[in-house]
């Protein structure tokens, strides 16, 4: 069956032969800026879409899955985690999921693009609503020089909520970037990435965590979780941590309201498949 | 961007506004069957892939997550599954898993269609390898009429493998037919049913469990996994257990081989997240 271009949306993921498409009620907005090419579309039924250089990076109707498993297993893993930088997250969605916990003293997001951000105000006004919170600060410059600069042992848990590791995203994936997330993290501090789909990318993760633990990171960690709209419907996170173990905290239940996360789906998310623990090592390494 | 009808599989979810496709590389067979119209196509990247009255069915690829999620996770909760009863499951990739675990002395497949397994053996050979094991039985037969003529209390396990619940496969959901099952596992026996998409068919898995709970099982449990190929690319399976509980074993780790299944997977196929729990309760009900 074929689908008529004008009432659906498609990605096509070349590489892997697959290709995921969305019915389109209208196309609402499309822009080129300095750094990509953004359309925002009315679907159906996933709410609204942010698609960016053809890709889909945010409905309203299942966005819970990503922003969630991007902020809290790394805030509860860490304990105490009072200083967060986000770089991209320009939706916003990740900065009000941190901003959930009240050990956070400041959570600054640096988005190099500012019309995500706008954009986002706009079509997905439900993930922007914690932008007014006094301990959030919103940057619009390049993340990669914004870690380089800030000061030694500044942040508790860097957020890396990227597009995938071509265009704008490239210098966020590897070991130069990672020495200066490890050098601008504090003692025990945390990096989060997203990793892609541990059905295509496993070569992809399995160097990123290759170059985590050659800047000096002390373990890495998958996690995976379900996210309909990127390829696979299967995505997962890295983490790695600044000496200091990652490990099932004793306190992972959230006291606020989440559609997916809770102390369970933490445990679930650690889970290692075989074919994964085969290639990045079980219980992190 | 458009998906050329001559190189792309597409399954369209209309109920739900959302498409999967696969590159394909050719056409292998396609015929009517009494029950169903099927179809097998040589992929790019997925390998072989089944297609029953145009839904994704087998990938070679990717087949591996379901057919471990239809099988381990229940055997190794029932603990000592002896006499094993699989309703549909053509390809025989769930029979294969199954005849992995010792405890077993009888596998028997009730498929309808005789047409799935003989293409199975052409296109999947990987997943019919097992059916030469003593202790396999093919019939092709109504699984319906099966599980009611059979013998009170015979099964340890009954494994619904089946198509969604429209066409030749309605009947094996809901209260009737659960009820046959539950006449026709022994004390302490388990029933698993594939049922859908967590993220799409809630109110279905919710009506499952009701269903379940009706005919005299005493808890049910949802598993979740993610399957590519399958509408969201989240999936789930049904378990309910008649006189006993569903808890995670001490001994849940497979002593052979699994691509995705072992015990760590098992516990996170069980965590519920918190949109699921809140609609049909944590730790079964």
């Amino acid at each position: 069956m074929g689908l008529d271009q004008d009432t659906w949306f498609t990605e096509v993921y070349d590489q892997e032969g697959s290709a995921f498409s969305l019915k389109i009620r209208a196309k609402l907005h499309e822009e080129t800026t300095p750094y990509q090419h953004i359309e925002i579309y009315d679907t159906e039924h996933f709410g609204k879409l942010m698609i960016i250089d053809g890709c889909t990076m945010v409905s309203t109707r299942d966005n819970f899955l990503y922003h969630e498993m991007m902020s809290h297993p790394a805030l509860f893993i860490h304990g105490n985690a009072k200083r967060v930088l986000i770089i991209g997250g320009g939706d916003c969605g990740t900065l009000r999921e941190v901003l959930k916990h009240d050990s956070v003293t400041e959570a600054v997001q640096v988005e190099i693009d500012e019309r995500v951000t706008r954009l986002a105000e706009k079509y997905f006004p439900e993930l922007t609503s914690a932008n007014d919170d006094p301990r959030a600060r919103l940057e619009f410059v390049d993340g990669i020089r914004w870690v380089e600069e800030c000061a030694v042992g500044y942040y508790d848990l860097i957020i890396i909520d990227s597009t995938d590791p071509a265009g704008p995203a490239e210098g966020l994936f590897g070991a130069p970037f990672y020495r200066s997330c490890h050098r601008a993290l504090a003692e025990g501090g945390m990096l989060i990435q997203q990793s892609e789909s541990p059905l295509y990318h496993l070569d992809l993760i399995e160097a990123m965590h290759t170059a985590m633990h050659e800047v000096g990171f002390d373990q890495t960690k998958l996690l995976c979780f379900p996210q309909c709209i990127y390829p696979s419907g299967w995505w997962s996170a890295s983490m790695a941590r600044k000496q200091g173990r990652i490990e099932l905290p004793d306190n992972a239940e959230p006291t606020f309201e989440t559609e997916y996360y809770n102390a369970d789906i933490l445990a679930a998310a650690m889970a290692e498949p075989n074919f994964v623990r085969r290639r990045i090592g079980s219980g992190g390494r």
